[in-house]
């Protein structure tokens, strides 16, 4: 007999028990849906590439926290660490073949060495969706339609999507001759929540050249009406005479636009010009979404547009936009907010086996309900009913189903409702239709 | 400018088109749900694991075949190679917790580091499901009944699903005290289909020390008659007096009475007891599933019954049943036989942008036939109509929208039947009710 091996699992990585599967399933599920109601299509890539490919960007940051080795035939190879690098590929790869305007979503894990700490995990899923090979703000548009309906499909009611262009502060900045200045203003702005007005005005000044007006007038650009429109009006003097920044404020008020003509309020999408998402990759539209009742979670669905996904692999320009869900945030936050009581059962209805005698029974009536749409488990040992119901309860079935020989002598079947514990006596006539009803609407 | 870095993907590592990916995800989606309808529910473990857990079992081959490496804590892991080792970890580690029977499906990825050939890859998906912690007949019932009822979902009709239990051979070869020599009349068994009767004979008698009578009632026993009753009924005989062999064909003809109490014949549902499946796993019932229409693609359903599942992790016994679907060759039949072509797109209404004066009206229309359930895409370019109607039919939608100023004014749009080439003018209303009504009618 061999010594025993202690099961465990790697620190950073986890298992998932069926309670909390059934509803990261319910949550991808929901997403892949939405994002085929507006024509995005699933791709997928291998999770082993090689070094050179993942690790092209060469960033120090990256590179450190690829899972990396050789494999069998000496090549060096990497575990994705996101979705972004290997769309990149896929594109270079498979354009031509895929034609444009090419919307894709992609659903997968990834993995970071990094140290682990308490919510970070190294083995995570990403669920991107992103529009290829055009500039067109439709796509922008259509963007924050899919995270719009994203959100409500998940049952969040009260979320804001946060919008900002990139053009504006870019096109401010170069229209003060303050260009150089950009990543350090952005650096600074993004402290505002924590640290507020005053100090963010004193760190553009020790950090940059901008004079005291400027300062003043990039503190007033970053400051959010509650009115979409009067943050657009705001900002039209701001960038006047700059190209790229009216550019970024037509953008945006052509978004706002089309979002309010489809009924879409401010309180639920907003203009923030703040708001920044990395220093370098975005170049135009920008998103963040945030939960009213758990801001602090973060943003649970962020994105942008950029205006060369694949540079490091072809010579092809290839614009787009997109968007990522944070499938971690969002479990946390259904959990937090408890959203979830529904999604956690595989089935619905458990038929207690009373008596072997009667399996073929058991086995037929759960047939005719799982062909009606009930979702029906037949318990396999003929234990105790109580042991029965127990774990109908435990899975978090609506009903079970109990009857015996004297049952079936007189065609009627009992159905106990796990939730309030009443108990009903249904006759069973050969299609079962009485029972399907009786169900139905016990689990109304 | 750096040098461009040619995109490729590593040998036996594949990238999904959207067409294959969306036939991939309605395979795995339809397999979750028929699974989810018997009370299955989900679970995932981690694709990176502590090597001494998945080398465990010890077998030179899936050692040399695991992609293993040390991270970046100095671990020595590997990346899984089947959902059987890390389920067997899982339940050591969780099953009080989980309580039994424990019923769960597991869709994931394998890698295996394999010689690369034609349809062998060394990154695939496994859905697997398996009940935990019984022994009952009714569970290895259970699991014929989601095979049948999988492989009906899948749109399958001519397929037949192959039974077998181990206990039948074993108790025989017991019975003749010829025990020892199980494993060597297992391989001559397997080689039934391609050798032929008198080479398997001709074999076994090389191999032990089986008498020419004993041979003779080796090929009488694995010979199946086309009717499954006969079968039990001839082999009752040749397990006479050998308690395991009795309770193997005791369990089979519990088996097949269940079936055929449910409605399925014999021709879907078959013991053939020269299956093996394997030669040290599986201990009682084991299943195979094969197309008529393609039987050389081998088995697409296949699985069994064990006694112990984590030996290595745990004191605890752990028997269970289970099987696995073969994505692979599944997908590869349903492309062979046809069956797949209303799979394959994302959306099934382009609303072509004939005039960007008129977007919002295009995201309203839209917008109201996503609420219908119709899945619906904006083309973001107002290009030629031409190459818009082109985008819709490569994507293998149903209908597109056409509609300018002409249109609106009079409050109609015309549709356009993608695949008949014919339009019809409908009138636009505020709620589309119309429209919606035409498109069904068209999309039938």
């Amino acid at each position: 007999m061999p010594e025993i091996i202690k099961p465990r699992t790697l620190s950073g990585f986890r298992d998932f028990l069926p309670e909390t599967m059934m509803l990261r399933e319910w949550l991808i599920d929901t997403a892949k849906q939405v994002y085929r109601t507006f024509g995005f299509a699933p791709i997928d890539t291998p999770a082993l590439e090689y070094f050179e490919i993942l690790g092209g960007k060469g960033s120090e940051e990256t590179d450190r926290q690829m899972y990396q080795f050789r494999d069998h035939g000496d090549r060096h190879v990497g575990m994705r660490f996101d979705l972004t690098v290997p769309l990149a590929r896929y594109c270079a790869q498979h354009i031509n073949e895929l034609g444009t305007p090419f919307k894709r979503y992609h659903v997968a894990t990834v993995w970071r060495g990094e140290r682990a700490q308490a919510g970070r995990y190294r083995e995570f899923m990403q669920c991107d969706f992103d529009t290829i090979g055009t500039t067109s703000i439709n796509s922008d548009i259509e963007t924050a339609l899919v995270i719009h309906d994203l959100m409500r499909a998940l049952g969040f009611d009260r979320f804001k999507i946060r919008v900002n262009n990139r053009k504006v502060l870019n096109g401010f900045l170069a229209k003060h001759g303050l260009t150089d200045s950009s990543v350090a203003v952005l650096r600074a702005i993004d402290k505002l929540d924590k640290i507020g007005k005053l100090l963010v005005a004193d760190e553009i000044k020790q950090t940059t050249t901008a004079s005291d007006a400027q300062v003043e007038q990039i503190l007033t650009l970053v400051d959010n009406d509650e009115s979409n429109r009067n943050t657009i009006e705001k900002l039209k003097p701001l960038v006047a005479d700059n190209e790229l920044g009216e550019q970024g404020v037509h953008e945006l008020s052509q978004l706002i636009a089309a979002t309010e003509a489809l009924g879409i309020h401010e309180d639920k999408l907003a203009i923030d010009v703040s708001i920044a998402r990395g220093l370098d990759y975005y170049t135009g539209t920008i998103f963040e979404t945030t939960l009213l009742d758990l801001p602090s979670i973060g943003s649970v669905c962020s994105g942008g547009r950029y205006d060369n996904l694949a540079e490091l692999f072809t010579k092809q320009q290839l614009p787009g936009i997109g968007a990522s869900l944070g499938l971690d945030r969002l479990l946390a936050a259904m959990e937090t907010l408890e959203m979830v009581q529904s999604i956690r059962s595989p089935a619905q209805v458990l038929v207690a086996l009373f008596d072997q005698a009667y399996l073929h029974d058991y086995l037929r009536l759960a047939a005719k309900l799982r062909a009606a749409g009930i979702f029906t488990e037949v318990y396999p040992e003929a234990k105790k009913i109580g042991q029965q119901l127990k774990y109908a309860d435990r899975k978090g079935y609506a009903c079970a189903i109990v009857a015996g020989a004297d049952e079936f002598a007189q065609r009627k079947i009992q159905i106990k409702h796990l939730v309030t514990g009443e108990q009903f006596q249904v006759p069973y006539e050969t299609d079962a239709a009485e029972i399907v009803t009786k169900l139905r609407e016990l689990m109304d």
